[in-house]
């Protein structure tokens, strides 16, 4: 049983320019850890931040985790659902959200260190303790509460039990490695000439998808560097662009009218992650340019809520910012339904997405488009990503790779 | 000049059964306090929990706050709306959000205290420095981005001025006193001859509205209390039914169905308070039962979306869950304009909303009514709510009646 809980602040500054955007000028990577100890054995568990703040979410985490102390891991994720849901709803933590901000990101760093927990204890990668669990297993580590209208259990259960027979073929992107995409190349700070020079170092590194950040206060510069980076990547290569909520909705109908010229794959977080009207709205305004959120989008009553309006092409649910693995299994089986492909935000870095995507393919049968790179933490990872050729090489260590060093 | 901030982490308990609903079944009334001192003479600003995890919402109003040292009252209210949306937005902070949650609940806290220190400044109660504010000086208090399609700076200051000339007609309210409702008849806990000796009570004292709170696992349990108060109370009086976000959505149409019997003057948070696409379905399925929401909204942009869905009758903004009385003020603008009246929850007893309802009565043209009243923490407070035959007596003390003895 659970006998040491463990809360870690943990913050690493990042080289000039790197990680910053149209809202977020300076940011430094960081992560409140949890850490839960099973006969010697300890689970890690992250949720991500910007650094300011940091210290609320391990506060909230380390709330949420006392309530997890005497429980064995196999007990405790045998029906996971229940106590996801009963520790969501604590009657007095309840009011501080519900179900976002500091003690929902809280949450998910305990979430996440029971599942890496549970699959050390097992002995093997997160992606495979998740492949081999049956249906109903893993439907019962899920809160599908505030879902009634459009994802029963029975339907839950029925989605993941219809993939089985087909598992097989899919099962290839574990030889093959899952594709990557290079957000690295065109940081808000970073000047026109970087942005060029990434881009075909990206591409060196078989990159065939890219991302440059956008939302400046003159929309000419956004435009003149999404020409630099289509002409550098050329025209069979998938470029995105990420506004990071900078817009007003009059502006992002403005502004995504004139970046239609240079073909965007997506145009990401154009304005504020809780308008879901103006999301509806622009999303028809700019037709055929097709939109992706969910990087801050809290849980998964608002993913229903963006995907009932149909007004997101791509669901970037972050495991390290909704309510941990358990939620981004829940949202992914809506996306299923939904015909929507998820292509998560990697607060992670992909240490633990790298997961999450092979189970979605595997298990779900989602599309296996890609998965957001970020390298800027690898140093400080006992088992950091492999990326060769532009695809994630299937981890083998147990666990979720989200130990630190 | 600011130049003493001081925060408190304020916990009451309440006698038993006080405060408790379908969701939170023992609450403690809880304050983070934000003191702002400049040259001897103290603002207090509140936001309101449950108790657990107040402190860290008193350590995101310390964040806030030290940004305001050296600051001078009157030159920082003069252009408020600039600070708010500079706060709101820092950065590193601001992925703890946005705009929700404990960092909100932090900035509400500030917000307050600096509206209060600015009343107290000039000698007058809260309400007086709102009514005597002109439309620009009010409109420089706020912050109204991310709402350009549905409220510009010009309609707001417009909507103001176009209230000027039949302000003094509204004044009246003053002398006569603002009605208000008995939310503490019905809580959740109290038996059922509780519920009914203490409708007798509320009608004694003058009030003619009052609420219960359902949400019962056993819905029949709901159905007999509320046909109680409609006995005691009479076909003449409002009963307002509270689901505090108990029931999922099938839950909710069924069991409002079968509540529409005793007329509810309105059912509040049927369900989750992000599930907008359901408070579409919801009044839809239920009409011409009214919706009430607002208690859990955490900001203006959630509540520009619930009210161009159209499907909540009131909103119940509270000036203690979003950012303070500056936003309180922009969605009660934009509630005017989409002709949906404001009856806020009262996180504060009541003792700030008396004067902002009596402001947006008077200068914004509201209807004026009726302000929830909870009277459990009266004795905590240096100026507490007179309340008389059903009315609030106006407040006469400088500022915004939030001294905490």
């Amino acid at each position: 049983m659970i006998d040491k809980i463990q809360i870690q602040d943990k913050r690493f500054e990042l080289s000039s320019g790197a990680g910053s955007d149209a809202v977020h000028k300076d940011p430094q990577y960081s992560y409140a850890v949890t850490q839960l100890t099973e006969n010697g054995q300890t689970g890690t568990g992250l949720a991500f931040t910007l650094g300011a703040g940091n210290d609320l979410v391990c506060n909230a985490a380390r709330f949420y985790a006392e309530n997890l102390k005497g429980i064995g891991i196999e007990d405790l994720m045998s029906n996971f659902g229940q106590t996801f849901k009963t520790l969501s709803n604590e009657q007095q933590f309840r009011w501080l959200g519900p179900h976002k901000g500091v003690v929902h990101l809280g949450l998910a760093s305990v979430t996440n260190a029971c599942y890496d927990l549970w699959a050390k204890k097992r002995g093997v990668p997160l992606w495979k303790l998740l492949i081999d669990l049956t249906p109903e297993e893993i439907v019962n580590t899920l809160d599908l509460s505030y879902l009634e209208d459009v994802l029963t259990r029975a339907e839950a259960v029925e989605m993941l039990q219809a993939e089985v027979s087909s598992r097989k073929e899919r099962t290839t992107i574990l030889q093959a490695g899952y594709p990557g995409y290079d957000t690295s190349v065109g940081w808000f700070n970073y000047d026109d000439e970087k942005v060029r020079e990434n881009c075909k170092k990206a591409i060196d590194n078989g990159f065939t998808a890219m991302k440059l950040k956008v939302g400046s206060a003159d929309p000419t510069r956004d435009i003149r560097r999404a020409n630099i980076v289509r002409e550098v990547a050329g025209e069979g290569a998938k470029v995105m662009l990420d506004a990071n909520q900078q817009w007003t909705l009059p502006e992002a109908i403005s502004i995504c009218g004139e970046l239609k010229n240079m073909n965007p794959y997506w145009i990401e977080e154009p304005t504020h992650p809780d308008d879901i009207l103006a999301h509806m709205l622009l999303s028809e305004a700019v037709t055929p340019i097709k939109l992706a959120l969910g990087e801050h989008v809290p849980n998964r009553i608002v993913f229903k809520n963006y995907l009932q309006a149909g007004c997101t092409s791509f669901a970037q649910v972050d495991a390290v910012r909704v309510g941990g693995i358990s939620e981004f299994i829940t949202i992914s089986l809506m996306c299923k339904k939904f015909g929507v492909p998820v292509v998560p935000h990697v607060g992670d870095m992909g240490q633990l997405h790298q997961h999450l995507v092979l189970f979605n393919h595997i298990a779900m049968g989602h599309e296996a488009l890609f998965l957001e790179h970020i390298p800027h933490l690898k140093q400080h990872f006992v088992n950091p990503i492999k990326i060769e050729n532009g695809v994630y090489i299937t981890p083998q260590e147990p666990g979720s790779s989200c130990d630190l060093k």
